[in-house]
């Protein structure tokens, strides 16, 4: 009946698929139909493509040569749609059972490079070792230095001397006072720029989204920080509207990653990556609306982290779309990563005003040697090995060291539709994208976007409402087979992404790429924390023949974040690589010359 | 950026409207241009609009022209899509709360018309003046006679006396035995042909559609219905897939009017009303996703009551949409809808494995002298006003006499954006019934649906992504706004329709008829109790010139079914007007010579 009739998949009822190791689902690799566009090529591409008869019919041929219409949108399912991933939530095994990493970390760290930690910041600063201002010194030239020369990383968007020389000297007051706000009083935040923090504009990457939408005040989750004393050093760089993976931005130049300034820091929150990699801060706050947060995070070495989805408050962050992104966090160590979270999940305040969050209550927790015992962690073989070779042993080593250290049990499962998956998923981004940006975009002249960023919106704005009604239902199919195999295991096991960093193509620097390939090689691993709102966890487990990181992912069942922290701390502390310092890197508290 | 780029209002974030009386909104009629379409017209149209390039270009034109971009797609507002119209569980006032209208009305209708009530047929068993077998042989033959000669009355698809006569039979011996299952064994109840129940095929009102699906079980509602030991006696005819509200079925026939035979019973649910309207049942079962219960049971002059969203449950029924639609009841009495009702939600079971629906549980309730004070009905003039002379003036005597006789107090508010909405609600229907069928479509010949219905959907599969993600947020705006109207008032009331029932043209017989001009003064009272999920029920309140009855709509809060049945109730003992025997009646009870 409708315009395009093509024949779709018949998907069996969710409570037939077999979970199992032996099942008949087929893996489907992408195999993604779209060439690699940027410079000449790409603007040539968009030219065609914003043709109205002519371009549709490009569209068209896109999607259909990338099943779009054939695994989506006439696929056949007898689910209901389920629009939002909101789980009931499930009462988790008690917080207080991290490993005993921090011991274990604390002395193996001295023979090898280790990331300052909130930690170390905090009795730097109660020892009066250093303060606050120092180290806001400090940073103001690491930034100046980091973005100079013709190796300028790009790190920021921006970045305020004076607002960070305020309240370094407002939380040096309160040391000197003996009273700091918490363990997070003076420590150096970052901030991707999609998310509202006065006094800054909320550019999401673009050069004109602050004309037309105001930054009133803090996020929820930057107030929260903020109110525990944290010091936002500046707005991260990011992929121009999250719409790409690389994090390559026209108006604001790359990110370079500082494992190889040659190479990428990943998107969309490349820059909060990076800022954590180089040193600049313990802690970022990014966005993960497609693996935004943990990609990047896994291409510079560091732990991202992305909660269950409602978990975070989602006010005062641009909402590019409504049911699938969230705020993660980058952090060098996990410890840092739950330290963060349980300030910004924290709403309560104690008597007098203040966020509870003070060294005492958190860091108890991280010296608890209660371990849980019988965790069975998941992986489906197909799917774990749909990524280069590199990658798949040294992520399946640390899984294997994992069980066998502290005698876990490794389940075989299948995780079936993961291709489909990505699909449903890109058809939702794409429709609330379009949606949410709407009256902005009509705002603007469409020269004022990167030519990466108009293409993709010129195929995300053809979707049509049976195509998002359609991956709905997908959504809720989808739901149903990650319970069944959640009744087998307790978290999935997956390599974070197929690739590690790759070389900045010189040209893409003025118009952005669009790489589908490379894209889909990213976001293999990403999809069910985004669009099944599970959460999950990327931590650094080596790094590749050239020197780039490789992060391994846990996937956990809805609210299970602590038995998630409690894996990645256990896998932190078997320290299976020697970690590496980063070619660019800023020892902020030992105050070097830079 | 998208392919159509239109100017679009700009709506005030929820918080800001005034729904006072004295509110700045504009009320803006439907100015609805579309050319009324049946018989050759209708087919040239078609003809038209299943080209690709031209019939999408109409399409466009005629959803520019009908105000769907500029108050739906490209409308600016601040609230995010609602998907679902869930309410949280809100304590009622206790249930037995409804007023004397039993005693009343029997006395009163001694000198006038009534319909014979549940407690009739169930008096009528207990004392064995009939059985449920002779009442069986009187439908069997009433159906017959209304099915015969010029003025075939077409109120079902399929009866099957064979499956009547049984279940008569075991009633019968149940009440013989001196154990009615409860009140309502042996009482004949009608069901629509879009709700599963055996043995019959579900059509939904096509001529192919049981083809490619099948129905396996009664649904939940029907299957709590038969527990109680109600007899199904057919599955009556709708509007083809619920796509009008004229119940014009080219395949099945035009439901008749029974107080006037050339006139339409309404839809799409008009079968229902018809037949309880006619004396055949005292209850039938509807279904309601853009005013489906209403509109024709206010045509009809008969109850018609829509409970909450997801209230009563919703399996074994033809998914035509997610989120706006839901079974109910059709009755000649408020008494007989809230039995039925009180029914189909109570899913318990007594020790012995028999549904808690004794005479003794209920029908106290109905003697109940209770009465709540101080109830607050709240009036949006010009939209109240935005009928025909007759109908406005039929339902404001109405509604003042209510206040008058029960000391309640009538309050003006504005209710605004009422025709945005019923825009939003026909995106939303649209896109949903394009998903929902797209894999039963795909299988059939075009050529088997009606013309009408084939156009309707031609238009259905136009919705973009960003069109039905608008119409989620108007959604959550206009819920916000409707919660603000009820700190003011307990109900909202209304005409149920904007016109009476109309003379059945004979042009549409073969072809279905689309009048979106009548359809709109048909449903522009409905939509809140689709859209918004909240409670409605429409009750017959007097008749026009040409005697065809006015129905009077009580919209409450979200589970405010108590309230809404026990104001229904006083509205009916009141009897403001005479009621009038249709010119179709079969008097089964008596079973008189039909």
């Amino acid at each position: 009946m409708g315009l395009f009739k093509a024949d779709g998949v018949v998907y069996k009822p969710a409570e037939e698929v077999d979970v199992g190791p032996d099942s008949h689902a087929i893996y489907l690799q992408a195999n993604v139909k779209a060439p690699r566009l940027a410079g000449l090529l790409l603007k040539i591409c968009l030219w065609f493509m914003e043709l109205r008869v002519l371009g549709t019919f490009i569209v068209y041929i896109l999607k259909r040569n990338n099943l779009i219409y054939k695994l989506v949108s006439n696929a056949e399912m007898v689910e209901s749609p389920l629009y939002v991933p909101l789980h009931s939530f499930e009462v988790q095994v008690a917080i207080n059972c991290l490993p005993t990493s921090s011991e274990t970390v604390s002395s193996d760290w001295q023979s090898s490079f280790r990331h300052w930690t909130i930690t170390d910041y905090c009795n730097a600063y109660s020892s009066g070792e250093t303060t606050p201002s120092m180290v806001a010194e400090s940073i103001i030239s690491a930034i100046k230095h980091s973005s100079a020369g013709p190796s300028d990383m790009k790190f920021f968007i921006d970045s305020n001397s004076k607002d960070i020389l305020i309240h370094a000297a407002e939380s040096t007051s309160r040391y000197q006072r003996g009273k700091p706000l918490s363990a997070l009083d003076g420590v150096p935040v970052a901030v991707k720029d999609e998310i509202d923090c006065n006094p800054y504009l909320t550019t999401g990457g673009t050069k004109w989204l602050h004309k037309v939408r105001h930054c009133k005040a803090d996020a929820c989750c930057v107030n929260r920080l903020r109110s525990c004393g944290a010091i936002v050093i500046g707005k991260t760089n990011m992929h121009e509207l999250g719409v790409g993976t690389s994090g390559i931005n026209p108006h604001y130049g790359v990110t370079r990653n500082p494992y190889d300034a040659g190479k990428i820091s990943g998107g969309s929150s490349g820059g909060s990556a990076a800022v954590v990699a180089a040193g600049l801060c313990p802690v970022a706050l990014g966005v993960d609306g497609g693996g935004s947060v943990r990609m990047p995070a896994a291409l510079c070495g560091v732990v991202g982290f992305k909660p269950t989805f409602g978990r975070i408050p989602h006010s005062g962050v641009l909402p590019l779309n409504w049911t699938v992104g969230m705020v993660g966090i980058l952090a060098g160590t996990i410890e840092d990563a739950f330290i963060v979270y349980a300030a910004i999940i924290n709403g309560q305040l104690s008597s007098d005003g203040r966020p509870i969050l003070q060294p005492k209550v958190y860091f108890p927790l991280l010296k608890s040697t209660n371990r849980i015992s019988g965790i069975r962690l998941a992986r489906s073989a197909e799917w774990f090995s749909d990524c280069r070779a590199d990658v798949r042993i040294c992520c399946s080593n640390a899984l294997d060291q994992l069980c066998k250290n502290y005698d876990w049990q490794k389940v075989e499962v299948t995780v079936p539709d993961i291709e489909a998956m990505r699909l449903a998923h890109y058809v939702t981004i794409a429709s609330e994208c379009t949606t949410s940006l709407n009256s902005y975009l009509e705002k603007v002249d469409r020269s004022e976007l990167g030519c990466d960023a108009r293409l993709a919106f010129r195929v995300y704005s053809s979707m049509s409402a049976k195509e998002y009604l359609q991956a709905q239902k997908f959504r809720n199919r989808q739901m149903q087979i990650h319970k069944e195999v959640f009744k087998r295991a307790d978290v999935i096991v997956t390599p974070t992404t197929g690739i590690t960093a790759y070389s900045i193509p010189n040209d893409a620097l003025k118009t952005g790429e669009l790489d589908y390939i490379k894209g889909a090689a990213l976001v293999r691993f990403q999809i069910a924390g985004n669009f099944l709102g599970l959460p999950a966890i990327t931590i650094p487990v080596g790094y590749d023949e050239t020197g780039m990181p490789i992060g391994l992912q846990f996937i956990g069942r809805p609210w299970s974040e602590p038995t998630l922290i409690h894996l990645a701390c256990a896998m932190q502390a078997l320290r299976i690589s020697e970690y590496r310092k980063p070619q660019v890197y800023y020892d902020i508290l030992r105050n070097d010359d830079v």
